[in-house]
């Protein structure tokens, strides 16, 4: 009975640690090339079957914004997919402005950000981990 | 009353949380494609707008060495004004080293670190975010 | 007598510093190109030869990870050379699969990890430096 006790509470500890090891990930992608776009929601995928509650926000920015607008993106399916997992999709306000880009070409899913770079700089001081994607 | 004291805190707690968000960004450039550089100086520029207080330091190693030297560099100006509003110019000495590059040809703005890949983990460890430039 | 202690205590107190200041890195590397795969191990030898006790671990994945099969790999002598110094290799069991690679191809010195984002943020988590190779 002792054993089964101690048992019990190894579990719980096992369940605790596994609780605290949730991940969250911010992503960044500032590549117009559609083959690193590509790879970019094949990880998220991965990263998703395998650890389905990873907090996840991808951080477009540069030749990358085009991937949210409603008229130029390849990936509108694999946006949605990721925005109805969790994903947090964010715009560059400035990679906006800079191309004289209007706010209403932006998908819905995407929420837009001020500063990229301060957004990503910001999770991280928060604790979450960085990827560069290519 | 109450209300106005209660509204008198969270404004108080509010200031304080904005003072607490200051980003420390340790930012590693090795590409030697001006484009890249140019890019790297552009957002440099768009987060000292938007939050004039973070602390930057850019270390440049690998082919972006050039990029601080008298005679090869295509942004001096730029990395001046950088320099002007506090930015860390850093310089790895490895990558001096190994293009038998003298010291001497340093431009005067920048610090010379030692090995780059260490300057950058360093600051991590400190809790600086980091930033992969193209 | 007295200055002596103190300067004792000054170098036990560096030391200890020195002792602190152990960086432990985790570095991706998704890229093909065997020229950035060159660099990378360029980089490694830097850092363990000014700071030997550095932990390091490399997870390959994406095209890099044909650096780290028996048949395909150029690198192999740098590979043995930083796993006897401590170096982890990673190779991502999703970069595998994907591409139809048996594990009997990867070389022994590997350590097959799941899935290489979770790899590189569950090491920053734990408080690791993360750089990203070209």
């Amino acid at each position: 009975m002792q054993k089964l006790k101690l048992l019990f509470v190894v579990v719980l500890l096992s369940a605790g640690a596994a609780i605290k090891a949730q991940e969250k990930i911010v992503w960044e992608i500032s590549s117009g090339d559609t083959a690193h776009q590509r790879i970019l929601f094949r990880q998220i995928n991965n990263v998703l079957t395998a650890a389905p509650d990873t907090k996840i926000e991808v951080v477009f920015h540069g030749f990358a914004i085009f991937a949210v607008l409603k008229d130029t993106g390849y990936f509108h399916q694999q946006i949605q997919q990721a925005h109805k997992r969790g994903v947090i999709i964010a715009a560059c306000n400035n990679s906006l402005k800079s191309r004289n880009i209007s706010k209403d070409r932006v998908i819905p899913e995407a929420t837009i950000v001020p500063v990229s770079i301060l957004e990503i700089a910001g999770k991280q001081r928060e604790g979450w981990s960085y990827i560069k994607a290519e």
